[in-house]
């Protein structure tokens, strides 16, 4: 920590944040410049310290030095998390694609997804159960007959399954069915339930708060890593911006950030991010090309009839279009791309 | 629902959509203008149904009209919610006070707080016990022992509580302890908290998600309102925005827009909103001159200790030095503001 | 300036940076710490210098210390800048009302407009002349027939006048009738214009950029001062967020923290800030409530039918209105309001 | 446009409305709903009346219907603008790269990154003579000279030249010199300089306001159209957003975004964009995987000792490895990339 004390700060005032941080078992530094005084500070110091020293009189500002997450800081390249479900290796360095519709309609329309994407490269079936919905009076997903149905399908393809939780209550059951759990953006700084998904065995893909910073995103996953769960992946979902051209701003400069910062596989999810379906090929390419783990994709097998965003879900021949790109485009940036999981 | 398709829309797909929405047994009207097709839409359509229609062929787009939560709806301009806690009404055009220290940390602290801000014109008393901090290394509150100290602090100046929850299996809990609960921003689109205490007997007051439109807040209350609890109040905290010199920007616009909008009564917290104990006092005046029912203010009896959000905290005479601005403001504008309810 | 060098930094990549340092004439004191080294830098450091550290092997990152403005600082609590235009005083502590048309349309309409204000208590008569407009088919103004009209509204009704500039070319044209040059938001950053106002005896009153944060704004007004122009006022007129209830945040927070930075006089603009005449009152009274040493008010003597921005105009009914409230309010907070400064 | 007026509208409001519409010559066709009447308007209304209407009792919204740009829309996909310079087709599908130091600081430090951003396969060079500098005591630029350094280098390589301009007394003199003129972020809605531009015979390259949506962007293009340039390119160079990890948040979803809305060419430009060299290279590969024509990349000799932004450019050797990268990629994807056009 660095303490910036003004011109205006009389001695005892400067003595008296000096006095404070030793009473914490720190060290510190005194810096005597021309127009401040900085206190440089030595040591672990409690997360509390830095706005009581801010409060201080005399004091202009502290800043940290140094990130606040430590399990999910990134210490070395060579050690990157990767993540295994079923034969699917996300983080490995090779293209991971996750697609399906946004919500479980019916047994129909999940397995004409299912076995489209299966088909068409998919290594991951996508399918909600629970849905967050923003008015009480829309649909809000099928619940538990969801689930059964994203078994079922998980049956025929054999595609892992990837559903979203949404209350502390339901992670035991979800957990049942789901290969990897999701944490929807509206409760990414849900403490209680990451902590809940802290404590199982299945991996964990936590979407972005639409209005955290990426340090605030990565210090959720380190509660999920710290309640005992190493396999979180982080999931890119479009923040809130004053643009309204899209639904929100996919920000694809938080995939190099993060990996500079951490260690988690990094996917991107281009339906939501942007909430318009001809966007998601040019940001699908786009997220892969910035260096992805993979992409999160909704396929519906009618977007015209879905239920819900509909408006943000590739049709299957659009979904089979976009694959036909994004292969070649992969290997060419020496990525590997999955060959398709199941023979239909 | 008005639906704009463009010049390049065929007459099959204008049919097309037509169709669609009187699929839904709802009319249609047909405008064909210079470079555009209009249909407009009468009855109450399915909340589906816009996303869908935007996602038909030659649609250009799909716009609402009219607000889509009814039960928050502001309807006449007689009919404003007063919430009613103890001998304080919410929202009936008096100001309304609740102040104390942002966490509960000790007896001691508690007290000294709680007996300052009620000698001194507060209404109600605030204080955390369970914290939601954005590290899972940070002090949590003290939950359970905290709630049973502000009991105490309750007795002994006479003042109702608000206390914040986190996790919908402790509603019932914290709600035997609370007079106010409070939902905080990381979990304004935590439905299914937001459904526990929609269920509830206690008032309710939601903060604004920090990356959420002042609509789409609306709705956050509308769960609750749906699910049968009336009494809910509105807290504008600050949202996010480029500007850093405030930790979030406090957004007082909010408060003409909501009074236009809903009937529910309005909070503002210049602490958490700015961040800073010294943009507090200018903000609280601005928010009560720009019509808020109250304000939540942090105070703590020595901020430069404080456990948690002391940079934000008013010292006892900061608070006491802000009533004697604020009380004569007040009733310039021909607010009334209740006496202190406690003599100690 | 505090330097940060990570674990991985070797000391031939830490001596390298502080002989990079020194080679400014600058001095250094190195910190070792547990993960990080620090470096402090005592002494003025060239503006270039912190990125050229920042981009050096081994740097985390590099922090300035103290404001990058000078002119603009706020050095002392009784040094403020008071701007005298006419028997009028920006910032000497009264609260001063800019008031008028957004757009001068035609000598009838400016009359009615000014007329009106100065007998209900404005100070400035504000109208715009060369108008900044989104379309290049949008009507630009009156040009030099509007500043004509702006001088014979002087003369009817003793206020001075406040009209925006646009082009450096322009500058001396406009500062002939203008007693107050405006920068408008999207010449904010225009530093050719801002030079050339820079350079010119009359009063600036600068809005801020719509998206620039307070520091930014500040090194704004920075420009104008050190081109030799002491006389410099600040505008919030509201800033872009993805709130969009409103056609601008308007960030009253802004007030306190810019009276914590700078001696210069701050003036609010409800009318651009929110887009909305309907919130216009209530932004009004918070603005002058939270400190601001002034507001600016578009008036039309009849806003539906206004050529640019009637939805943010009031009717004159509407100013008096807010007039009544506005006066009370200032008395009860201890701010002169100064009386009407003509009698029509 | 289309107008909505509420439940408490009375007959008369409504009328006086349809009245105020018909009186423009237009066409009014009236629907009466369930909660809400909605008047739908044939024909070309003058710009202002939107908001005109917006302001008349009864009235809820008035929403436009179509774009506000004529010039800059895309009406057909086979008729998208290509600007040539020199042997360069910028928009014709190939990718175009611009490279070059931020600013010119020297003869020795443009000539070594011209020549090495040539032979690796930039097809323009940039480099800035005059800067906008934040801080009125920065380096602003070597000016005329700079001017001439260019011109100088353009000979040596036989790349065309980019650069900026920043004040309208200007333009006549830069055109001379540049290939491409530039308009920066800051004066993105300086309309006085954008109508200068578009009175010349030069490309323009249009970067995007910070502050500004891709609507209003647009708009400023018209500027330039409508004053009769048509040689107008769009440069996407980040917005602000609440992330502080990057400097921007360079938006890539406006590249199909602009793609649907107009026929200009779209360049991006990841240093800007982001602020950090570390993000440029996965940047420029996503904006090129996600349709941009083109990119501009900051490339200096001594990123280290750059007099302005050295901390987002990229050294040579990160420039040779980018393209290294970009050319397999671009051609995977099927666009062509020219190659080098000199020979050193």
């Amino acid at each position: 920590m660095i303490v910036v004390l003004g011109k205006q700060a009389s001695s005892d005032q400067i003595d008296a944040v000096a006095a404070r941080i030793r009473a914490e078992g720190l060290e510190t530094r005194m810096l005597y410049g021309v127009e401040k005084t900085v206190i440089a500070v030595i040591g672990r110091r409690p997360p509390e310290l830095l706005e009581q020293i801010e409060r201080m009189p005399g004091v202009d500002s502290a800043m940290p030095v140094g990130a606040p997450y430590k399990l999910a800081a990134h210490h070395a390249p060579q050690s990157r998390t990767v993540i295994n479900v079923g034969s699917v290796s996300i983080g490995d360095g090779s293209v991971t694609v996750m697609a399906g519709p946004c919500t479980v309609e019916s047994r129909e329309q999940l397995v004409m997804a299912a076995e489209h994407v299966a088909a068409h490269g998919a290594h991951i079936l996508r399918g909600g159960a629970f849905k967050p919905r923003s008015s009480p009076y829309s649909f809000q997903g099928l619940g538990r007959e969801g689930l059964c149905l994203l078994e079922e399908a998980k049956v025929l393809t054999g595609l892992p399954i990837i559903t979203e939780v949404l209350d502390p209550r339901q992670v035991e059951e979800v957990a049942k069915y789901a290969d990897i759990l999701q944490i929807g953006t509206r409760n990414a700084q849900n403490y209680a339930l990451l902590t809940e998904v802290g404590q199982i065995e299945k991996p964990v893909m936590l979407k972005r708060g639409m209005g955290n910073t990426i340090d605030e995103w990565i210090m959720c996953a380190e509660y999920i890593l710290a309640a005992g769960n190493p396999n979180v992946m982080l999931c890119e979902r479009g923040i809130r911006t004053f643009e309204t051209a899209s639904r929100f701003t996919l920000d694809l400069n938080a995939i190099p950030l993060l990996q500079q910062a951490t260690h988690l596989p990094i996917i991107v999810d281009p339906s939501q991010g942007t909430g318009k379906w001809n966007l998601v090929e040019a940001m699908t390419l786009a997220a892969i090309a910035a260096g992805a783990d993979g992409v999160l994709i909704e396929v519906h097998p009618s977007p015209d009839t879905a239920l819900i965003d509909g408006a943000q879900s590739l049709s299957p021949d659009n979904f089979t279009a976009l694959m036909q790109k994004l292969t070649p485009m992969a290997k060419a940036l020496g990525r590997s791309i999955q060959e398709p999981t199941t023979v239909l």
